[in-house]
């Protein structure tokens, strides 16, 4: 059964469940969606906050243009057309364009870091240790740190706001769907530089 | 053969050669425009050839959201940032990331529609011309008429131009090379719609 990454990210779309929880239950659903979702319920994992399961088809797309030279596009979505026309979301979705724009993200959060990616910064990470001369007992808790260090620069949920780096972004977008009192999501961006 | 004014004017603007030069041209083409060209290039009239080899590192990234719900980013290029500042340049760039919210190409151009898009839209066409009783020996001929089509409406280059659809994206861009003396390139859009 070949499980493509499109698939398991609807799965994860859907659920809200880690990457290779969704590939797995994917794999023993022989790829059927419905029946991966029914295997993740009954492992309890798709068991998150009421409002973090609700759906989310609205919302809006923004961009951000920084002289011509750098430019993002990112889709956030709620839950209703009326909270995508209230100033305080469309004024998180300019701050996240912004925030990509400035701090470089990679992935919207950890969960879409591929494993190969994680692989190879572990190796990475574990090589330039040992070169250090650290004895091999610690290596495993030094790589440790540095992967979580990797996870705040490259996931966008996990970076700190440019306009408030006592905040995460994860914690913007809470207090937005607080306020609101509709389910948030960032669901993709894309950051294109000229000549990259 | 009627050549209008009009279409000597377009020509015109796309090689910056004389009237004369362009309606004997177009005589000779009886009327296609990317003939015309060919003519013109093979006379060593039309500068635009050789400026469509040159290397381009500089440009632009333009956007266009409309209404919030349909998003654009798009990255051209050209050889200097003289040009990428010029207003024309940056008209076109506009232009064309509205010409993409408005017609939604898959591709920029047609040597990037893979080869298994290609396969599967040839097998669908010649499934349809076959349900519908055509005979065997013209299927081809079909399926080559149908492909043309399904290139001039997915890849961006050969689109026509939204206002003014008697020029392709291809002719637009051709125009600009000439008035700009650099070469220009579209390197890579996306579009995104909410929820899709």
């Amino acid at each position: 059964m070949d499980i493509t990454a499109e698939l398991v990210k609807k799965l994860r779309e859907m659920t809200g469940v880690g990457f290779m929880e969704c590939k797995n239950a994917l794999i023993e659903a022989k790829g059927d969606l419905e029946t991966a979702v029914t295997i993740l319920r009954k492992k309890g994992l798709s068991a998150v906050a009421k409002k973090a399961g609700r759906e989310t088809k609205e919302g809006l797309i923004g961009s951000y243009v920084h002289n011509g030279k750098i430019g993002v596009m990112v889709e956030v979505n709620c839950e209703s057309d009326f909270v995508a026309l209230n100033p305080g979301f469309q004024g998180l979705v300019k701050d996240i364009a912004m925030q990509i724009a400035a701090s470089e993200p990679r992935f919207v959060r950890r969960e879409d870091v591929t494993p190969e990616v994680i692989a190879a910064e572990r190796e990475i990470y574990k090589a330039q240790a040992r070169a250090t001369g650290k004895p091999e007992n610690v290596l495993d808790k030094i790589v440790e740190g540095r992967m979580t260090k990797f996870y705040t620069e490259t996931c966008l949920l996990e970076q700190p706001f440019v306009k408030d780096p006592d905040l995460s972004i994860k914690d913007l977008i809470a207090g937005h769907i607080q306020k609101l009192g509709e389910n948030i999501q960032v669901r993709r961006f894309v950051r294109y530089r000229v000549g990259d």
